[in-house]
């Protein structure tokens, strides 16, 4: 087999067999394969596209080319909730307790925050102590115990992806869905879950700009998770604007505990409810979505679910009476309120920029390496479709230098528009996919 | 400006401006963009094309990318010929003695023949003595003196077409109409001749297989040599089987001397006289084509071609003896003769295997670095449209060792096909194109 052929066979729009993915994806990862013949195999992909087998044959073997996750030792379906990536989205902090808390395992390997969204390991270590660097054995132990826990990336999960990400990321070869859902899809299937429910994101703040965007990278991920054995779903949610009221770490975390209090805002909470429902479907503890909803409404009524957080944050290290008392989180030592300039509705919010907008004020990571300010960042007191009027409060900025908290406060204000005709917000849940 | 925005825009199907189109070539050139990026850019412009203005801008950084060969100190018109590329074609040892005997200067910088095809350089070694490493001054003194001179490659033309053509060839990126036509002519303008008459093969024997691909490869290469300021045309010949009756370089040596002495077939006549005239034609030393013509018949009548060429020989080295009695040319130790095994008439030559039995022989170089045995070689008795019996002779094939000599009939028999109905042969000049 020549790199070359595989090159021109997929340049005259041939579909590859498993076989021959299986080389070109090996030998890139050994090396035998040099980044310019793989850049123009991608390119030629950018313009033919794969078909459903080479898809799925892709992310096998990106899957493959580190190690699988071997999660046989814990009991049960374990299910994972993935997001492809959105701003004021603290649903894993709420929603894993809830499913953990009606008995289904969630054992999640998370990486951190990195551009304008924010980590779920970020989120944790606001809690004083909390640490994802346990050994396997406490994870496996403690999912089987009280069926939750978080560990940091540490595996090599899939590092086909890694490299093709990185060459794709230089040579504008992102773009094209199998790619993107193979990228995805290879490390959720190295992790190790067998039921996987995706949340893929829609609008200003998401990689996916339009719902039918969206709607085709669920679909195909859709089939490549069930092709690969696991038992998969996808929500198919807005994101032109941010998830809920608060964006920042401690800020969400904070949002998070009122949620599981039951106070959640109307969107957050449908976010959690859908996406937990299927966690529950596909590991087989209900038999029914209107099943799963009542039974996660009463996790929250009944405060099992504040309870297996505070359970979770214990057992890896965390200070579970920031669960109880939220006041004992500390807070940035300032604030600025965005008021409105105009009467109007709010019609549109730039949710890339409101992610950017609480990075720029110490809230997120530029690099790996950055320490970040877990007090920063932006709570809305509106949204899309509200009412305004001049001088009423947009949203709170919190912030521990002036200078950034000015210029974060022009930042916000420019991502935020004020029409003159009422607007309806679109539902936060745009759709639901599952196998065909 | 950032090679992956090029990439980008390529991608989308834009066209990029003559400023990126040089920031591309010279930063490639330079080692500041890497082959990865580029590949994938030429995947782009594969799927995507060039327009006239983008071909133009990348032939003129190619051509500026290293030396442009200044002929200035030739006086009057310079008149090039170039070929894409066939077999048996010795048309520029035998039209280059024409037009410079009707006093237009031709200037040569020529190659060594790799692959199926000959090189000139190597059939004119064939003079013992001759020599293309001559010194630029003494080119140049010599084309002024008698109007004929050519020279080893050896300047750095073009680097940039040659990084670009190395990184095509492994990323199967070549088969490009613009990439094609861009390579070729980048090294023409940078060789300097002001009138530039190509030669586009079409057939079995060239790199474009229909008259179709090749009136568009000289459709597009005549733009570029026009709107480069340079004298362009192309004649678009038909390469379904070898030109003239001979293969091999002291063989081919042999047939040009024939033709210089009047006794050309027919398909190579027409090659060079066509050829011929529109150098004339281009440099302004005729008014019209059939005025050419008649000149140009009239240097073989007197003679006068004949004796440029004993001239030229002489001038760089060779023995020009040979010229006037190319008896004296070593002969193969070996001949056998290929003969009909059916009634019938030769209906087609498989011309690029015909190369590759002439380079089986020895006389070809499979490597810059092989020694090429210059005697053996292939001597057509028939042609497509021949009627032949079983037993009649098609081909001598002349050799110096057994075991090559027997394979290589075997291998001449299956590139050879006859029919059973009569067959008139395409005429072998197919079109010209000149600027619209």
């Amino acid at each position: 087999m020549r790199m070359y052929d595989l090159i021109m066979k997929k340049k005259h729009g041939e579909a590859l067999t498993d076989e021959e993915i299986h080389y070109l994806v090996n030998g890139y990862t050994k090396g035998n394969i040099p980044d310019y013949q793989m850049s123009a195999f991608l390119m030629a992909v950018c313009f033919q596209g794969m078909n459903e087998a080479e898809t799925l044959s892709l992310t096998m073997a990106m899957a493959k080319s580190g190690e699988m996750l071997d999660l046989s030792a814990i009991h049960g379906m374990k299910a994972d909730k993935h997001s492809t990536g959105g701003v004021g989205d603290k649903t894993s902090l709420i929603l894993g307790p809830m499913v953990a808390s009606l008995g289904v395992p969630v054992a999640k390997m998370s990486g951190r925050g990195l551009g304008h969204t924010g980590g779920t390991i970020d989120k944790l270590e606001s809690f004083p102590g909390f640490s994802v660097s346990i050994s396997n054995e406490k994870f496996i132990h403690n999912v089987n115990r009280m069926k939750l826990a978080i560990i940091g990336q540490t595996a090599d999960l899939a590092p086909a992806d890694k490299m093709l990400y990185a060459l794709r990321d230089v040579t504008a070869t992102v773009d094209q869905l199998s790619l993107i859902a193979s990228s995805i899809m290879s490390k959720k299937l190295a992790a190790g879950s067998d039921v996987i429910v995706l949340d893929v994101k829609a609008g200003s703040g998401a990689f996916m700009k339009t719902c039918e965007d969206a709607r085709k990278l669920a679909e195909t991920m859709v089939k490549i998770g069930n092709g690969a054995g696991r038992k998969t779903y996808a929500v198919i949610s807005d994101m032109n604007q941010p998830l809920g009221t608060a964006v920042g770490n401690i800020l969400e975390v904070k949002e998070a505990i009122e949620a599981l209090n039951g106070k959640a805002p109307e969107d957050l909470n449908d976010a959690c409810i859908t996406l937990a429902s299927y966690m529950l479907l596909g590991a087989g503890r209900v038999e029914n979505i209107s099943e799963a909803k009542e039974l996660l409404a009463d996790t929250i009524r009944s405060g099992k679910a504040l309870h297996k957080l505070a359970e979770f944050v214990e057992a890896q290290g965390g200070d579970k009476r920031f669960v109880y008392e939220p006041d004992r989180f500390p807070k940035a030592r300032l604030t600025a309120t965005l008021k409105a300039q105009t009467d109007g509705y709010i019609s549109a919010m730039n949710t890339e920029e409101i992610g950017l907008t609480s990075l720029a004020l110490g809230g997120g990571r530029e690099t790996k390496e950055s320490e970040i300010d877990l007090t920063v960042g932006i709570v809305f007191e509106k949204k899309i479709g509200a009412k305004v009027k001049v001088g009423d409060p947009i949203a709170v900025l919190h912030g521990n230098e002036e200078g950034k908290l000015s210029a974060a406060v022009s930042k916000l204000q420019n991502a935020i528009s004020i029409g003159q005709t009422p607007i309806t917000p679109v539902p936060h849940i745009l759709g639901v996919v599952e196998q065909s």
